[in-house]
């Protein structure tokens, strides 16, 4: 009966943990979309807050791997229960650097406004990954939440897209550079976002792995998963 | 008495993860400095091999992260112990993202090789900055050896200056690029491995971080500590 109940216990405390992570996914997901938008429209004041908020992403980083760490050393799990901790524990660190590559595109958005770049034709370069990356990271948090490993599956497959755009990115930022020798400083600068974009989508893909290897009790990181249809 | 047993074969069972870690560390500063050497002499068959030596730190990185499971649901670690554990899992982290980094440095060397750019002159503009990553990464590995927070602290101070430097880089390739716009592909590919560089000082400090939650049991993370001289 203690064992049962200890179990049910570590249950409850493993829910509490993973609805903060969740929050925290929440917070940088809003990150990622807020400072997309600054650099769409140029609003430092936007870019600011998205900057500001990253303090309060770090923090929960900090008290959630703690949180973690007691629940391990209180309730003391087998193997199975052990793996979601670990899981867990290596998503806290995925969402915290979505929060840092979010800040970058911000203070980014921010330098290019200031030195009065208007950023729409720089916006529209970046549209589709920025969508298509935000999209991802939405499906990433909710294969977690729903602990999906089917929709996970599909956000691996979904990253290869996001990579392949970024490349293609690259290669119209270089010709614009080469016709016009002026705009490299802005076109790096746009670069730099996509590169981060990019860089969210890897840690989307993170996410999904960790949810395969909570559901699946396997680790698929480095190997090349066969994606099935339907 | 068999609490003292239990404990003393934790210990044991710790360091023998510690050993292997230190070893995925020896190898992935190997694979950076022979990432650079490719960057620096264009020898394809290296690069080659710096890339598919990141096969085996993957594998590293799935079978550490699985002892390290197995360590804590067989001895059960109080939280003092098991504060060691867990800063020992996130180094394993950052130490396969070197590796994934290294490997975008030879991906690159090859490229800018087989596109027949000799690699001498963008050498020099790394140069620096390659040497005192390679060393900071050589002591955050032997911090986390000798869990040694007074280096950890100097790392830390030392990632700075790598930023500082990674920031003139970008701003001389601009200058080049606007110069002589035929060079900006070869420029592009030089702030990419500049930038692989940068992400590799990141890692180090991360690792200094985790070296002083060990050791002083406090989480510095997204903290501004004062560096103290002597």
């Amino acid at each position: 009966m203690i064992g049962e109940h200890s179990s049910k216990q570590y249950d409850q405390e493993l829910e509490a943990i993973r609805s903060k992570v969740l929050l925290m996914g929440g917070m940088v997901e809003t990150q990622f979309e807020q400072a997309l938008n600054c650099f769409r429209v140029g609003d430092i004041a936007a870019a600011d807050k998205v900057m500001a908020d990253d303090h309060a992403v770090n923090q929960l980083e900090v008290s959630l791997d703690d949180a973690c760490s007691h629940l391990i050393v209180k309730r003391q799990p087998a193997a199975n229960d052990l793996r979601t901790v670990m899981a867990t524990i290596k998503v806290i660190t995925d969402l915290e650097r979505i929060g840092d590559e979010a800040s970058k595109i911000a203070r980014t958005a921010k330098s290019l406004h200031e030195r009065g770049v208007t950023g729409f034709a720089h916006y529209d370069i970046i549209r589709t990954i920025g969508k298509g990356t935000s999209d991802l990271l939405h499906d990433a948090l909710d294969a977690f939440a729903r602990l999906d490993g089917k929709q996970a599956m599909q956000i691996i497959a979904g990253d290869e897209i996001i990579d392949h755009e970024f490349r293609t990115i690259l290669r119209n930022l270089i010709t614009f550079m080469m016709e016009d020798p002026r705009t490299i400083s802005s076109a790096l600068d746009t670069l730099w976002v996509a590169k981060a974009i990019e860089r969210i989508g890897d840690h989307a893909k993170n996410i999904a792995e960790y949810v395969i290897y909570v559901v699946e009790g396997r680790d698929i990181r480095h190997s090349k998963p066969a994606i099935q249809e339907g």
